[in-house]
């Protein structure tokens, strides 16, 4: 169908001529190819991703780079991660049915995927930024969090089909190799890639002095590199997630790995986190308070809601190997205290990733638009450090968050702080 | 060079017709192939072993079976396993150089090892009922335990390379899952494959009432089935260790995958403990005390061994992403907080595997000679109760094993008890 198979990133102009043919998507766009309009909207760091828009209606074309594009073309990427993502895509649409994007074409060879246009969403960390409200959000994402951990897992899938699955994931090295490098070691020291607001220098000093921090951080580090629990999304932040004012999808899962069932659970309340404490940067006193604490009842029902979906599903579909019912209710014993244990579990191990994405979101390479969009150095700076020290908390104390209401009690009491 | 690809069981009346000109077997025996003996010697369940001995010298051919030998062809087994147990010799002698048999040759197609005839080694499980002692047992065995553990890891293997052979081993399939069935699942519920010694019923059915203990094997179950720290042997009894008066051999890692770096260890330990118990079913009075205290010395000593090399790995070959020296050492900060929080966990892991251990062999499908030659019922039961019972304990409190003394103390006590 493409005139080419060796790999050619596709620009404005050649789109049309290159995928004109392709009848899954002229069907939906309109065969004029003269009259698409055709928009590279990309604001990732990977990929090329176009709005293809004809006469019958709209698709989104996204082709993976071969090389990290805020780092220019020093940091080499492998074309074949568009496999993965497109694996991925696939099995969260088998395991959370209609909250991701729906793939219409495939193209290995150009590392290319044309799928669903969501309209009128956008990306939900702009609406944070902005103050906007998404109903229903929370529940959404804890649930779709708790059905792919649970569904991916051996608590759910037959073993055989899960293992050949971790083998194909593990053919996947340099995505999780960038996780590895920017989030679980370069903020912990002064690595060449990193950056931070300069007011921040004595925080971070702070930390990174802090030998029970960094342990604790490789703990977590170590079983995110070794535990194929099940499939993650993997970057789960507030930039993968569009929303309209009423409905909410998932988008993006290029770090799709196997990994803890407690990882995008972690990620997602962190940048929710993040969204909190930059709020006086972006809103003035009489809005402020009361935003804040719908991102933080955000935070709370998406915990909540996970553990409850979870809960559901353990009780419904525990088909696995894991905890079978053979053991527990077809021999008159509830496994209602083994579930509690699991949950406590996954809630520990997800405060402690949290923690660590609301570090190198402020220390790294990848900062997150929440802080960067606050002009004010010291304003900024005065924001981050609360984040960067609730962060710590977190990770040291993470067996402590028993609920949603200790957390978010944690998050006001930081979000009064003065750490600079 | 064999005469057929086809895969062929082989016979002691084939097998110098069938392997008669491979030179990598007639330089080492001679290429007088009907002066050879041929020896049938396999007392596994997988796999047919042969001595090969010719007017040079004698070597060993390993073959595997296309069925579990135990339970006849009921239960089949792919043959690529012997691919793996090929991959997980060399990785072995790497790692740990000069303790697992050297190989001559290895045929895919036929599914076969030619390789090294360890003598006069006999196998430790019959030197331990016999009551034989070995010299240098514990520091060779903590040795290898540490060595492969930390040598297979991302504390010490670049993470691509150890990426690229979880992949690889994540293909074997049906040998994990024999270890996840009779190890973690039909012991606690009564399994088709479960047979015990009748007089254990009453301790049997508390074990199996015990909803505490079958949450806590399931999570060391769930540990086992996705964490994929370091290749591990996956079946280190002592059936699969080799020994003269002062020399031991590891053998047998058919059951390699990658997994707990805490999995060989407390196997190990649990093989011991075993031995420990059936004692008082193989030895008379005036000996026995000395000897049930020569294998806690083992005990002991393997576990010492263990955290002693695995500390010397630490410090000298830290070369791996986790725990980089470049977050402790290279900024001033030791980093032996953290190597003690690790060997704790694994210690404490260690212990868990170890009561289940102990608990499988009784209850399961595949006993251990130990207590299995012990002809009396009634004498061969209260020493499978203390065994059941220690490793319920274990189990239980694992995270209060804090050393080798606390752990042989509890041995000492459970070795007086009465439990039916």
């Amino acid at each position: 169908m493409l005139q080419t198979t060796a790999y050619k990133a596709l620009t404005s102009d050649t789109l049309s001529t290159r995928l004109g043919e392709l009848t899954s998507l002229t069907s939906r766009v309109g065969t004029e190819t003269k009259d698409w309009k055709i928009q590279e909207v990309g604001d990732g760091n990977l990929n090329l991703v176009f709005i293809v828009e004809g006469s019958k209606g709209s698709v989104i074309v996204k082709q993976a780079l071969p090389y990290v594009r805020l780092v220019g073309d020093s940091w080499p990427l492998p074309l074949y991660r568009a496999y993965y993502e497109h694996e991925a895509l696939v099995r969260q649409a088998a395991r959370n049915p209609g909250t991701v994007p729906e793939i219409y074409h495939f193209d290995s060879d150009q590392a290319l995927i044309v799928m669903e246009f969501l309209s009128p969403h956008t990306i939900l960390r702009h609406k944070l930024i902005a103050g906007e409200r998404v109903q229903g959000l929370a529940a959404f994402l804890g649930t779709f969090c708790a059905r792919t951990a649970f569904r991916g897992s051996e608590l759910s899938m037959k073993s055989s089909d899960k293992k050949t699955d971790v083998s194909l994931f593990a053919g996947n090295i340099e995505i999780p190799a960038i996780t590895e490098a920017l989030v679980f070691s370069d903020p912990y020291f002064n690595a060449e890639r990193n950056h931070h607001t300069p007011e921040l220098d004595d925080v971070v000093n702070e930390l990174r002095q802090d030998v029970e921090l960094k342990t604790r951080v490789q703990e977590l580090f170590m079983s995110f590199a070794s535990n194929t629990e099940t499939m993650v999304h993997g970057d789960l932040h507030s930039g993968s997630v569009m929303s309209t004012a009423t409905d909410s999808m998932v988008i993006d899962p290029e770090f799709a790995q196997y990994g803890p069932m407690s990882f995008d659970l972690g990620m997602l309340i962190a940048n929710f986190l993040m969204a909190y404490f930059s709020q006086p940067g972006h809103r003035s006193e009489d809005t402020l308070d009361e935003y804040q604490e719908w991102i933080l009842a955000i935070i709370s029902e998406s915990l909540v809601t996970f553990e409850d979906e979870f809960t559901t599903l353990w009780n419904n579909e525990r088909t696995g190997m894991l905890y079978p019912p053979t053991l527990f209710e077809d021999q008159g014993h509830s496994s209602q205290a083994a579930l509690q244990s699991l949950l406590n579990r996954i809630r520990t191990e997800a405060m402690g990733y949290c923690g660590i994405e609301m570090h190198r979101r402020t220390l790294s390479l990848a900062h997150n638009a929440d802080f960067e969009e606050i002009k004010d150095n010291t304003v900024r700076a005065s924001l981050e450090a609360r984040n960067l020290m609730m962060g710590r908390e977190l990770i040291l104390t993470s067996d402590q968050i028993l609920d949603a209401g200790t957390l978010v009690a944690l998050a006001r009491q930081y979000n009064k702080g003065d750490f600079l």
